[in-house]
């Protein structure tokens, strides 16, 4: 679909905001490659925090070994995106990249992506990116599409790509779809029930039929894998392969440790007080707050608040963690018992219903309520805005006040999504950096020892686990001890790892 | 000189963006009076987080005992401080207020405070403010001149004001060095050496002479006092007083240990990790922090970045306070032996040439650099300015990288200002609420018991004290235990306090 | 063997101390039964402490599900073990027991599970045990033999356990071994660089086999399983089922998640800073602390003398753990690089080697060694004892002035060996209640659920994992919330647990 | 009255176990000299402990500056004294020593000072001591008698002490009370009310009436001064001196930053949860732990447990440390309201009646209750021990199980006195070290300054504060940063300090 001789079918309902541009041989939909520059700036300061990415550039740039990837990205396209694909660029991979979600495009990172660190906005010299911040579903599923063509090859012939890196699977499962009703023969009809989003999926499969009905399988079979980055994405993947409908084998780099026990747990506890600052501008010390949930987030998060001298009241419906959280120090109780001494209020569970809207009306007059969990039920959303007498104010973008029929009010943030991210600029770059570089590495190993994987869904092996710890070490100013010989024998490992089984717990 | 027939005398080099203007009564300076309901937003806001005043509101507002009082008050016109004047209002004072900082305005709170809670932006009800975000020093004396003027009485006499509110003490340095200016006749001829501030000083002061030459005269005699913010402007009255030349009472609100041990601690505790992520989004925790000084304001530097998992290492001059960092973890080193292993950088002392140039140009690529402690000299930034080769490229508004000649860069946040400042939105409501009732409570004592205090330097006595922590206990559900009449004799104090010796140390 | 009518048979060489009694029916090795009043305090103030145990006795005594088991115990004899032994007795258990340590035997516990609690001295009605403080090899070995025998059956053939209990793996080996020479019908002869130990283990299966030729082969038929509670006998477990030579299937204690990230992290948090204080009552505060390893024993040391205001040094091997140290805030250096900066230096890597006596001579005068890491080998206290010009000079027992050639001192407590159990008491109750609740649940498993345990190695269920952090919790007075059905199926658990995937890390 | 020709007057009623012996010209009175080697071992352990005291030895030693001073000290005989007063020896003074308690004598120490550094068993070469653990009231009073003896001048006149080291002020009241009762012609009558020690009080000031009528009149008028060590000793102190009552001046050490903010804070941060292990080996972690009170003691209390993992809650009676508590994170409740919750309850408030008998019954099953405030009356032992029905249960010394009528038992350490001292060793050398750094300054002021301290209570100069400060710092590591002359002048001290004003918090 993208060429350099013609503009890619744009559907009618694009967004005006979004550039759709055939510019130097590059297709591409951002919002203005003019925030390339400050883009730019902002990767140049990624870059230093993110040294695992820049290790690999260096060990691999010399010998290019991505060479020959197609890699079809799904990401949040933000300033770390940026250099990640910029090292997956580096390490020889041909990269279309689109976000996995409609809101967290930073439109200056996408723009200097395009531009890329060579170019200029006249003549943009990066990698093809489909993303701009505040797309409607029409766009999302239209950009997402963007990312499987490759253009075509010396015969004419459609060219998809060899990878996919995922987040949340969106990718993945426009494939398995996409196939799947191709092999049908026709995409099911609407059904009572569906949501929205099912329905836009429905109508893109559908008109992608109509062009070009075989367009999936055939990409499907071009596809030697993916990685994917959450625990959503992850999740699925592992019941496409418990079913026996996997195409493809899968890599979860959601539970390699230097992903999951450090983008959960540091992450939170870097931006969970800061999008409490960013969006209140309130003391937190001496404040009493309330976690729901101590999981690795949940951890991160009362971490972080005692840090900061609150009072922090956890809860918790798993024995094991409930244990845990007491012999930390933290009183474990439930919602329901203290609900009227919490000034700030945080769900960490990834599940739905934990606050509800009866919790809501007895909490403390402008009590905050933070959601660093998953979505937004996590908080019952929709009861509150369906309460009656209860009036929404904007105090400003992503901080509401909601008054109360009870005369309370309290402050909901980032409209109980995640307000790390809306409050707050998510997840810093250094921790974004191991969980990429885990990407990386997934990409290599997919693509260098493709024999090595049969359809399933794996883990990283610990080895490069390690790896992604060792290369973030230097910038810590960490000295890592050796191993003796006799050492590493006697503990029965070997001396460059790895060092500890399997289910070793960290 | 305010009245709604005539505008004030405005000087002609007065920014484009002050609005001076008589309207419903009300003489003011602000950018915008348009502003003011989203400021009154941040005011209700605040005055949740502020409950020592709203106390002070419910307890006082029915007897008005500041009736009568006529208040100049020269401090940083935020939302916080509109919470302070509007109390100061309720208790039956007069107020007319400037900023003590040429960028310190938050413009909204300016314009909600002249057109008051009950008033329109039509018809403002509010207080007197003359302040806007980022005056000339010339505007900025004009200003702090428009607060001493309250009308003329019923004989068409001058009115000043009775009580001077001030922080950093230039409204009093006003009314001084006019009296003596007055006194001598002249006012003496700009000196080689003379800052250029001074200078604006002398020529404000020269202008004022030449139309009314008793001005400041006047405006002493009827002063019964001022009650001070802030260290420095401390320090300056105690310095008068030593040299016999104070010419009323001053309440030294600094020294109130709910100012000095709550500001100064746990208000930076918030603000530094606030600045720091807002400045830079660079991931804390991990990183190899120095702070330099463990005074209060270097206790909650070290506390906060240990709370978000960073390194801290301290440096001291005073061997008490550097037993107390060892003493609670943290090692203690010279900068010089340590300069290579920091990733931030942070002052906390006071003090000049904290940190030098040729710091700076041994410090870890891309290290921030952030001033918590007073004056942008504790970082030599004239020297960073002039050092051959360097190079200033602005990442964003108070966030400049430095290349140096080195080959390396650094971050410095808020041009070596107080970053909590100009990269977050300084102390929280919270933290100003403890200082600004000390300051209500210190302005009734001086108006209500006059008597009681002959020209000298006070501090509140420790039963105000302790009634302003008193204020802010329910707001955070703390049970205060009541002592018995036994108990209290027991250790030989009142029931109701206060508790302590004077010397106590907290 | 045990009767009541003949004393069983005693080597010659059983120290004068120890007791070897048939009384009341109850055969038994003791110190001295006088002891057992003191025990029964102690025994009833753990029971306070060890709430799993208790609630087991609650739920399962009426039952008796235990009834018909024989349990073979082989673990260290202290007042936990005696809550311990007498809870599987009230669940219908008959049990014998030795220590699986010559020195951890605290004899008042062992004299009072003797009485047991309905007995007196003279009428002891408890259980045997075969313990005491300070046993020679091979008494240890004679006295593990003892719980073996169960009598003889009502045909007079020998009765033996159906489950051994194990700490270590030593009763597990010597039914494998013991069967493995009766097979070959001979022990071997012993072999130069044979231990001293396993010269004592071939000559009492020598003694074994000259008695009863089918001894062990017997007893290992009747055995339905064993459950092991410690790494090392763990490891053997997985070698012998790895080679094929486990005879019967065995229980994984130790990797319980209640047991393993409970016992090393919070165990080892209460008790290392205890065994520092009772051996050298120094200031903690302000010191230099090296924690050489951040694995569970090592986060949980490092954040004890955090906690006490000491600054902690971490060295690590693994680069995973280093990142986690180094996130957690702090310094992770080698040995090498800051010996001379250390007070404290504490060994917790379970690895031979890792204080050298290079490392020894070049620490501070009167620096402290510790280990609660492993075997005395982690430091080289054989090097250290044959330095030309070291002298040892005792300053208390357990606490050793090794003054060193180089002048300076250095202070080794316990000899090199787990100072938390030499110089404190180890973990606390409620620690070993976690990990004694799985023991019994694991006892109970194989006992109840034979079937569904053939030859192998398990870790217990998670669900049995969680029921015993759910045993704690009211002692804590930690409310769990309970997920709604909703809940539960929106995350696809059941409401009654197991509530996370196998390879949850928590 | 000693001398080395005859035994010195020996009340009939001294214990058994008082050794009274006059060898080789020394008198003393302790338990048994052969311990003196043991007491050797931990003075050289406890030197190292104590560098600031190390450090005036070197400064002061060739110089002498105590050459011809007679101290008579009262303070707890402990390690930390020994190494105190051979300070005090080795600076030139001649010392006599009591102790200021009767339980807290380590008869170890007390026989290694009398032995000396250089001298033997046979041929003792030290300084007369007269305590040993568990003296009866009498004995003390004998014993404090003996330290103000320094034998007859070349005329044969008996000769005084020219200054005091009081702890407590016992040995400053024997002297003001000997002398009012000498100029009174007779001592009081006892009177109903007075307490036991009173009695024995004027006793043994009747008896020294009898015998030498000016022997207190005398002894006063040799004394240049007293250096006193507690809050209760200068509470008295200043009374004294307010009522026109003092007979000569006092250094109030209590109040030197290094004391008051060291001792009390850091020490009981090390002391309580050493003392809570040694008498119960309870976990700490994840119990709930009341403190009674947020002064110094309380802070390091609350710190101490929190670092051990427990969930803290404060009580306070002062709204404004009840607001530090807040800020720092606690929970700040009333003991009534939260009674039933609490495993363990502290109290530091140095107020009586805390806890009360009601308290006592409401707390949970095996609570433990412990003091490290100040009397046993802060908790109501007196109650407690007459309340019907209950029984006390001594499970070991120190440590009492309380049956009470509920049913339910608690745990009470110490008999309700200070339980760092009873179940634990007090304070760590190093903090002694700190506070006996300032006694022996204010020693040095009073005997080489006299002049400059006419009758009243003084405080160490902030400089000499400094000192102390300074004098340990090298032993943690610490590297101070040295003021240029223009950073001293710029914020107006001198570069060798004192650097804080003197109302400065710390």
């Amino acid at each position: 679909m993208a060429s350099d001789t013609a503009a890619p079918a744009r559907p009618a309902d694009l967004g005006p905001l979004a550039t759709v541009t055939t510019r130097n041989g590059l297709d591409f939909a951002v919002r203005d490659l003019a925030l390339a520059e400050a883009g730019r700036h902002q990767i140049r300061l990624a870059e230093h925090e993110m040294p695992g990415l820049m290790a690999l550039r260096d060990e691999f740039g010399p010998t290019q070994p991505l060479a020959g990837a197609r890699i079809a990205g799904s990401l949040h396209m933000t300033v770390q995106t940026a250099v990640l694909i910029e090292t997956l660029v580096a390490l020889g991979a041909e990269v279309r990249w689109a976000s996995c979600n409609i809101f967290s495009t930073q439109d200056e990172a996408a723009a200097a992506v395009v531009v890329g660190p060579h170019g200029t906005v006249d003549a943009p010299e990066g990698t093809p990116v489909f993303a701009w911040k505040g797309e409607t579903l029409t766009e999302y599923w239209w950009a997402t599409q963007q990312i499987f063509d490759f253009g075509v090859d010396a015969d004419g012939a459609p060219v998809g790509p060899t990878l996919i890196l995922d987040d949340g699977g969106d990718a993945t499962l426009l494939v398995h779809k996409g196939r799947e009703f191709e092999l049908a023969g026709a995409v099911p009809a609407d059904q009572p029930g569906d949501s929205g989003e099912w329905r836009v999926i429905l109508e893109a499969l559908r008109a992608s039929l109509a062009v070009d009905p075989t367009r999936w399988t055939r990409t499907a079979a071009g596809l030697i894998g993916v990685t994917e980055e959450t625990t959503t994405g992850v999740h699925r993947l592992y019941e496409l392969h418990r079913d026996g409908q996997l195409l493809f084998p899968a890599i979860n780099v959601n539970d390699s440790v230097t992903k999951s026990k450090f983008d959960n747990k540091y992450g939170i506890r870097h931006s969970l007080p800061d999008g409490l600052n960013r969006a209140t501008d309130v003391l937190i010390g001496g404040k009493t707050v309330f976690v729901c949930g101590y999981g690795d987030v949940g951890k991160g998060s009362a971490d972080a608040l005692r840090g900061q001298g609150a009072r922090v009241i956890v809860s918790e419906v798993d024995p094991i963690t409930a244990l845990q959280a007491a012999m930390d120090g933290y009183q474990v109780a439930r919602l329901d018992d203290v609900i009227g001494e919490i000034d700030i209020l945080v769900t960490a569970t990834g599940n739905e219903g934990v606050v509800t809207v009866e919790h809501l009306q007895n909490l403390k007059h402008l009590a905050i309520v933070a959601n660093v969990g998953h979505f937004d039920n996590e908080i019952d959303m929709a009861g509150l805005e369906s309460l009656p007498g209860a009036e929404k104010v904007e105090i400003k973008p992503q901080v509401h006040e909601w008054r109360l029929p009870t005369g309370r009010s309290i402050l909901v943030l980032s409209e109980g999504r995640l307000m790390n991210l809306g409050n707050a600029t998510g997840h810093p770059s250094f921790v974004m950096s191991a969980s990429f570089t885990n990407q990386v590495l997934a990409q290599l190993e997919l693509h260098t020892k493709t024999a090595e994987y049969p359809v399933g869904v794996y883990v990283l092996p610990k080895l490069l686990d390690e790896k992604v710890a060792r290369l973030h070490l230097d910038a810590l100013g960490v000295k890592l001890t050796r191993l003796s010989e006799r050492q590493a024998s006697y503990i029965g490992v070997s001396v460059e790892g790895p060092y500890k089984v399997d289910h070793y717990r960290y």
